[in-house]
């Protein structure tokens, strides 16, 4: 490997400086000032480490093979900034942090728009596999005033794992859109989500054995909640007691989301049916923080 | 934008610190090395610009885009590290800096392997447009020593500023492996190289145009030269003149790589030949650097 010296510094800065001033001529100044940081930080990593022309080539098949891959069910570029963090660290940067909201944290590769809207009590299971679970709660402002009308996205993995998206066909299963009522409230029937591996079939999967990383993600349900005069919210709520809560490979955990799921025998649910096998049950209000309190 | 304070540096700390740890386990001292290097890099970027969730959207929308239009006659990640500097600042890094050496500059994203071979004095070209070229030089050793038997690899544009694998079928033309005569001269035909746009019709060409960034790369041809007990070199020889040589897309030019191509009326060639129409030359000597001078 080459060493840095005075001569090499002076020919390396000087390409850094090319390139930096490459992007003044930007019209849009937050495009300017993105690329020109997203510059400056790339370069010192090359120098930093010493990067090889091997690695480099590396990289750029890892690319590659991440394009290959990538299609509408399948996002490895979003994977592979959720195992670096960088998703994670988007939030962190992002999040308003107001004492009592409802904390966010990664939005994963397997959101889809445009999932079926569900009525209230509703199942979005539609036929996912897994014990049959009822999830209910309440959608609040930070001042503790009920915001009806909130719509939800929810999505989830079956007892397998897997998301509807990632089987072959249309189907959607596990994946829905409740609203709330006047009150703020909500209540759907799904399916228990499993821990599940992320897909390890691409580089991203290549990159975790390497480093000696486990690929999985704790038990959890996808929410994104949005309302009117409320800032989006794109959150989990995790199964307490899964053994993979303290080894997120996304770094999506935050203590506020994990929930105790119950386990209730055959018979009588909240809803009022009937349930001829047992069945479990997650509670979780959602507190949104009002759009106005920048 | 959300500005950062104290709690949410923490909060942010945390993230990255999290992400820092994971790579702990690595088996490959180099590969923890890298990555932690990437990943405090990469953070430190997101943390500085205050990166927002669409303009993260925004990059995975960008990467996939770059995906779906990569295959192997189109390389658009090597575009993007060539017109973020990243590639020629690996050159820089790699290189080995001796004083009579002949600089090295990026491989870009049109080299192919297994191009055909061709015998000394034999023409490359097989078919590209533009004005015949007699390129001819000699390969040695910093001591001066003649290398014969050294192999090139020569890709280059046609006057349209396309190269052969951007046209339709698998014609090669305008590329080749020519080989060093024991006294390490070589000599072959192919066409004068003009000046191009890179391809613009991906998002590293909508990148360019936010930016402001003309697309223009000065006239070139590629060379790699590999001869035993030396190391790889991987250059160009850029056309004198060209309008571009101030403003290369890709940051390649070197001052002591641009050469005057002179043109030669219809007549007797060096070769021998006689040339029905105008023709050009230029002449390029390659200096490598041996193995054991680390």
């Amino acid at each position: 490997m080459t060493t840095e010296h005075p001569v090499a510094a002076d020919r390396e800065q000087a390409v850094t400086d090319r390139v930096l001033a490459s992007f003044d001529g930007a019209a849009d100044p937050r495009l300017r000032e993105v690329m020109r940081s997203l510059v400056r930080h790339l370069h010192a990593f090359a120098r930093e480490v010493r990067l090889s022309e091997a690695e480099w080539e590396g990289a750029m098949g890892f690319l590659a093979r991440a394009g290959r891959i990538t299609d509408e069910r399948r996002q490895e570029f979003v994977m592979l900034s959720d195992v670096l963090g960088l998703s994670m660290l988007t939030v962190a940067v992002n999040e308003h942090g107001a004492p009592g909201a409802t904390e966010a944290t990664v939005l994963g590769p397997f959101f889809a728009e445009d999932a079926p809207e569900v009525p209230l009590g509703g199942d979005l299971g539609r036929g996912a596999a897994g014990p049959p679970c009822f999830v209910s709660g309440q959608v609040r402002s930070l001042d503790g005033t009920p915001v009806g009308g909130a719509r939800l996205d929810v999505w989830g993995a079956d007892a397998d794992g897997f998301y509807d998206v990632q089987y072959a066909g249309d189907r959607s299963a596990g994946r829905g859109r409740p609203a709330t009522d006047p009150d703020g409230r909500y209540r759907f029937w799904t399916v228990l989500p499993a821990a599940y591996p992320i897909p390890c079939d691409g580089p991203v999967g290549d990159l975790l054995a390497a480093a000696g990383r486990r690929p999985m993600r704790p038990a959890h349900l996808h929410f994104r909640a949005a309302a009117p005069g409320h800032r989006t919210l794109v959150t989990h709520v995790f199964v307490a007691g899964d053994p993979y809560l303290a080894d997120d490979v996304v770094f999506g955990v935050r203590d506020s989301l994990v929930v105790d799921a119950e386990h209730h025998p055959a018979g009588p649910a909240p809803d009022g049916t009937h349930r001829p096998t047992p069945w479990t049950s997650i509670a979780f209000d959602l507190v949104l923080v009002p759009d106005d309190r920048s």
